[in-house]
């Protein structure tokens, strides 16, 4: 990284609310909780603010839209407040553009939210929200992935077993997390013998649905320095959108997704990063399902397309592996509250590279990747983040 | 403007579809249109940009959600596209973002897209997804923005028939633009006489229901120079949330909208206008009712607090006056498809600027302001355009 640290971005402080169903919470009240966390462990005021990006993807039935009830809840007030929106990747699709600002040079310091209340939805009316009504209709998302998988296993032998041996994995993980909404271990037995919801996923290949909130405060990297704080540093940061009509198109292998590879490229490339495999110390990735971490794998480059399976059966993405993917737990265990994943994701990478997981710390964490995925896989971001070498 | 040309935010190019009720099109085919538009104005392909902002305000029933559709519709693909929602301040927010990006050096050339589809839609299902479920259910915005004009009324004495010239005025200008929803004139009697809304307000006094999509083509100032394009340059941006609950606020004089203060407090800082009544040359304001012109004279410094009627009743605001106020015909008779209405100004903005505004032309356009407010009035966005003197 050749630019001066003024000219760079800082996680300055995360917080992260409790993720599971909520039932004493509102959307608003997760706001606070999350910004308030983030804000104490900055060390600042909501006062030294100057900004904030709310990711959330539909905050519809739950305190009209949204910058209004963010700057209400927190008081948070006389300042810009955005919205952004992008299916699944709207937490980091958030961060992404608050970033911006500050490299921009409009704000110092500013605060990233994301937010989702699920439970208490139908859940067919908020899927209904993420899907095309021509080209999507009836379906949804396990049944969109499953097609997925299903070409994937056809194509490459993968079987129920390995699936199972990611939902172990990440569960195991966020059976270390406090914060986890499915916070307990399960065996590959009761993964593979559980209640089949779309082939190949079962229960346990699914990810739940969540309420949550998390946060982070960014500044310019200088100011972060001058605190004293522990330096956790943009690296770099990439967004696609490839087509949300897969289906439709004739030369669609199917056997992973664009978006991922073109929104890592564009990370990578910012960042100066060659060999992902070697050079990402961990990740945070996008495990809606758990075949869709296998794929990741494989369209962020940390091994070959089809390798995904000998990726997790070696244990290579295991906390104690050379490459631990998930250490969270996942949105397979953690949960997956749309809007504030992707933020959940920056508190966890935040926390990794300051060495503070505790017994989920994964070893040498210099360099951590985001990665969401969003839409029927047509929408991908990726970050970026490091720590001060 | 101290900045280098390479740090600066140029507008390349520009387009509009024809607002009203376009039952011939769809969400996308809107989006479409607008941005080729805009790529033929700027002479360049949708190739040479490198993201995209997409400002819509309730895309939900209308092709999912909003990136894919942009994505799918324009073949506008592996490459980032960030939705923004901010109320009826969507468009002007999503051109922040998008200036934000380029003055970051992420982007060389972008573009900004603002589009809604709201004849299709049961306005009462549209209004509910605006508005607080607790706070102001039952209220629909004329009955609010009303109830803020009748406290206004109470203590400046301002009567109907000013409102009505605001009405006429907005006509007027509306009537010389190819692509308004209203193009046509109306008189001071037939604004008066028409049915009642909510008082004060008459049918005349509120902007109506339409469909639209605007676009523009934002790039780094240098960049627009080399291609010898008329340089329309960002002087200055700002947003400001306040309380998304003035009603139960016991402090709020109701007279005007603070959001709208702070967010033009900070574009006059930044494209460092000390006196905006004698340095803005003209404007365009969220006319979404007559009353809301007349208070945002106020709010963005053309006039004293309670001297809003006397500007329009001097003629100040109209075509011929020192500071024309929605040349284009504003809200009221353009028509306001929510999230297209800030690029629309956008689109006004820069056709202006370059003297080819034809029949409804400013005179002296070098700096010009649009201004969108949203929600209860509690968001605000301001962003100033420059022709390079």
């Amino acid at each position: 990284m050749s630019k001066p640290l003024n000219e760079q971005v800082a996680v300055l402080g995360v917080g992260c609310t409790k993720f599971g169903d909520n039932v004493d919470q509102n959307l608003a009240d997760m706001m606070v909780d999350a910004a308030q966390a983030a804000c104490q462990d900055a060390g600042v005021t909501l006062d030294e603010l100057q900004a904030a990006w709310l990711g959330t993807f539909s905050p519809g039935f739950n305190g009209g839209k949204a910058t209004i009830t963010l700057a209400d809840s927190l008081r948070f007030r006389e300042r810009p407040i955005t919205r952004v929106e992008n299916y699944c990747a709207t937490g980091t699709d958030a961060f992404r553009n608050a970033a911006a600002a500050i490299s921009a040079g409009l704000y110092d310091m500013v605060l990233v939210l994301g937010a989702e209340k699920l439970k208490d939805r139908a859940v067919r009316g908020l899927q209904r929200e993420g899907i095309h009504p021509l080209i999507e209709a009836g379906s949804t998302a396990p049944g969109m992935f499953a097609m997925a998988a299903n070409r994937y296993m056809h194509t490459y032998g993968l079987d129920r077993r390995t699936l199972a041996k990611v939902a172990v994995k990440n569960h195991a993980n966020g059976a270390l997390s406090d914060k986890a909404h499915l916070k307990m271990k399960i065996t590959e037995e009761q993964a593979l013998s559980a209640p089949m919801i779309a082939y190949p996923f079962g229960l346990f290949d699914c990810c739940p649905t969540t309420d949550g909130a998390a946060a982070a405060i960014l500044c310019r990297a200088d100011i972060a320095k001058e605190r004293g704080k522990a330096l956790v540093l943009l690296r770099g940061s990439g967004l696609a959108v490839s087509s949300g009509k897969p289906y439709l198109d004739p030369t669609c292998e199917y056997l992973g997704f664009p978006s991922t590879r073109m929104a890592a490229e564009q990370a990578y490339k910012a960042a100066g990063v060659t060999d992902p495999a070697k050079e990402v110390d961990f990740a945070e990735v996008h495990d809606c399902f758990t075949w869709t971490e296998i794929t990741n794998y494989e369209d962020l480059g940390f091994c070959a397309k089809g390798e995904g399976s000998k990726f997790i059966e070696e244990g290579r993405s295991s906390l104690q592996g050379d490459l631990p993917v998930n250490p969270s737990g996942g949105l397979k265990s953690f949960g997956h509250p749309v809007g504030a994943t992707g933020v959940r994701m920056i508190y966890e990478l935040t926390t990794q590279l300051r060495g503070q997981a505790g017994q989920r710390q994964v070893k040498n964490a210099e360099l951590g990747l985001a990665h969401n995925l969003g839409g029927p896989g047509a929408v991908a971001c990726v970050i970026l983040l490091g720590r001060e070498a």
